[in-house]
């Protein structure tokens, strides 16, 4: 079908800068995505000539970019020099605002984390968690690191990207707080702020192993509920980037009240915090066992307690449903569910799909495969350092 | 933020042949957008050398893609000569295969509709819909028209628009039935079938006046109900191609059978079908008049008749939350109603409105605007034919 629309719009709008800073993207991206390469076979993929391709390596080259490994095979005449892009030629910083811990890592451009550092987040308040968040940042500069390409946050709640304001985080209590503004202003580096489970997303996508899948929709499912969502190829974040906040959406039996602020949120049944409350007031505690939380819950399920199995089954079943209706809606094949309430296991996902297939257009229905994520507990940080990538180098998969 | 990952993607894939191609793409699309427009403004905008879009043109201008309109202002040389893409250098037929009409019309690269036929649609099984679709084609074929572009096609179901099958029409018990290389093969002619609603937001953000905006969903509720979503510029089709199919997701205290085999599908309570039998089971005629059909249920609605808002009432509440679930997983702040149900006028559109606000999550609730569309019946033809034109040239908007 030729060229997709969105690329001629990008297109439209380059100048003959923004065409010198494509051709470095196409080069360096070619050469990530099928390196080891000869200058000449990056010429044929990517359509440019020989010589702007041999002017952009010779930048890439300087900036540490790309590197010459080697003689490949001649094909006649002289054999052509091979280039990759180091795997650690620029190291980025991701972290993940978690529900009890802030997690953060030194992640180099294959997604491999050389350094990782994770302190309790032990303040639901925004300053508390800003100056938590400067000791996680110090610590991860204090140890031994390449060249940085800047930082990436993965945080719950509505994130204006373009700003890295946390507009609305339901369950931390946060409003308007800037916290992209603050770390780019302390460390001077490129930051980037993204809701964490579209952070997930893309971290699946990027670094999943799935084989560049055009659509991916990953549901993260713990104290909160969100999706993210990868969709012909990229991110979609939506008008606002609030894209994939399923978690408020009503459900059909449902009418406690939320921390949103309106009643019968799918969260209000189908998050951790909700089974474990749900639990509470069937029974406060389990017999032989302490007050319930989700350890005691996890065990009791799996043990086959009734009323665990009846608290965690009716949760899933709601979860399936929204799933069912996202896969009416996208039409997705691939859907990744990730978070603490996978620690309920197959049963829990058996459920979860008995009923996303019950409730989804029949043809859809049995295409779509729901899953449990490989990558966590890394994938909030992964993810948040794939969207910096992204954006910074253009690089969108590896192999 | 520089580039985004998809016209990476596109660009790497692009090889010499395929980047003249975007050349004369972008070139052109450049001259529809923008024109009247000069040989050196082209250049600018486009960031391509001056020869390259000197040669482009040329070859534009030789299959009269494009025209040459006189001088623009002189900025101290000669004065430039202006180019532009002539509004029917290529037309398009644009057709919709309705609930009981065919509708086609011979379109302009504006979306000006220059001569329309409707034929009863008398048969729903697929073959002789086969036969009254060669007729109105015959019968445009034969008035007046400019070079054609191709065939655009809307019709309901699940529609694999890379082969142009039609894999499944609920409302229409069609399965598997070659459609478009059914006229392909007669007319020699690029063909493409997409689904209605898919067809209607694309109609909507191409020609409806809506400045570019990069998200837009598009809800049509007939006797089917189903949505169209065009994403970050683009019309999103999903993995199958059955991206919107929210007629045939559960709703909350919906049990009816539904004709796609399923019970208490969305299309069961808010399509035009479901409330005239709904209205017919309360009461099987009312005061005065005949037997009820969406006609009479609609006077009775205006006139203030108990029971017709009931129904009608609870259909727009239902859709209203379904519209809700969107708000919450796409975040798209611009949503347009069409179809027959929107007959139904303002009453109706408030208890659709104020349900979607009530079930999705406040901030992207108040964000949201839900509107009847404005460029209704001729949506879906127009919306095939902007298919057809984006993927054929690839011009994306007018002005």
């Amino acid at each position: 079908m030729g060229l997709n629309p969105l690329g001629m719009q990008t297109l439209q709008k380059a100048t003959n800068r923004e065409t010198r800073r494509i051709n470095q993207r196409l080069v360096m991206g070619t050469i990530y995505d099928e390196g080891p390469i000869s200058r000449a076979h990056v010429a044929r993929v990517t359509g440019l000539t020989r010589t702007t391709v041999s002017d952009v390596v010779d930048g890439l080259l300087t900036d540490g970019l790309a590197e010459e490994i080697g003689f490949g095979q001649s094909t006649g005449g002289k054999a052509p020099i091979l280039l990759r892009v180091p795997d650690d030629a620029r190291q980025l910083i991701g972290i993940e605002v978690g529900d009890v811990h802030l997690s953060g890592a030194i992640v180099n451009l294959r997604g491999e984390i050389r350094h990782a550092v994770e302190l309790p987040l032990d303040a639901r308040d925004g300053e508390r968690a800003l100056s938590q968040l400067d000791l996680l940042v110090d610590r991860l500069m204090a140890g031994p690191h390449r060249p940085l390409l800047g930082i990436g946050l993965g945080t719950p709640g509505l994130i204006d990207t373009s700003t890295g304001t946390v507009q609305w985080a339901v369950n931390f209590d946060w409003r308007d707080l800037p916290l992209g503004q603050h770390i780019a202003e302390r460390w001077k580096l490129r930051t980037y702020v993204v809701n964490d489970s579209q952070a997930a997303a893309l971290a699946e996508h990027t670094f999943g192993g799935h084989a560049r899948r055009p659509n991916m929709v990953v549901v993260k499912v713990g104290r909160g509920i969100g999706a993210g969502f990868v969709l012909d190829g990229r991110l979609y974040q939506g008008d606002g980037f609030g894209a994939g906040e399923i978690g408020h959406t009503a459900v059909a039996d449902g009418n406690r009240p939320c921390h949103c602020g309106s009643f019968g949120c799918l969260e209000t049944i189908a998050s951790t915090r909700a089974v474990v409350e749900h639990a509470r007031e069937l029974a406060p505690r389990f017999a032989g066992s302490g007050e319930i939380d989700l350890d005691t819950l996890v065990e009791a399920f799996q043990s086959g307690d009734a009323l665990a199995n009846e608290v965690v089954v009716d949760a899933a079943e709601h979860l399936g449903r929204a799933i069912g209706a996202l896969i009416g809606v996208l039409n997705v094949e691939h859907i990744v569910l990730v978070g603490e309430m996978t620690r309920f296991g197959e049963p829990w996902l058996s459920a979860v799909r008995r009923e996303a297939r019950r409730s989804a257009l029949a043809l859809l229905a049995d295409r779509a495969q729901i899953e449990i994520g490989r990558l966590s507990p890394n994938l909030v940080v992964l993810g948040s350092a794939a969207l910096l990538m992204t954006r910074e180098l253009g690089l969108t998969f590896s192999r």
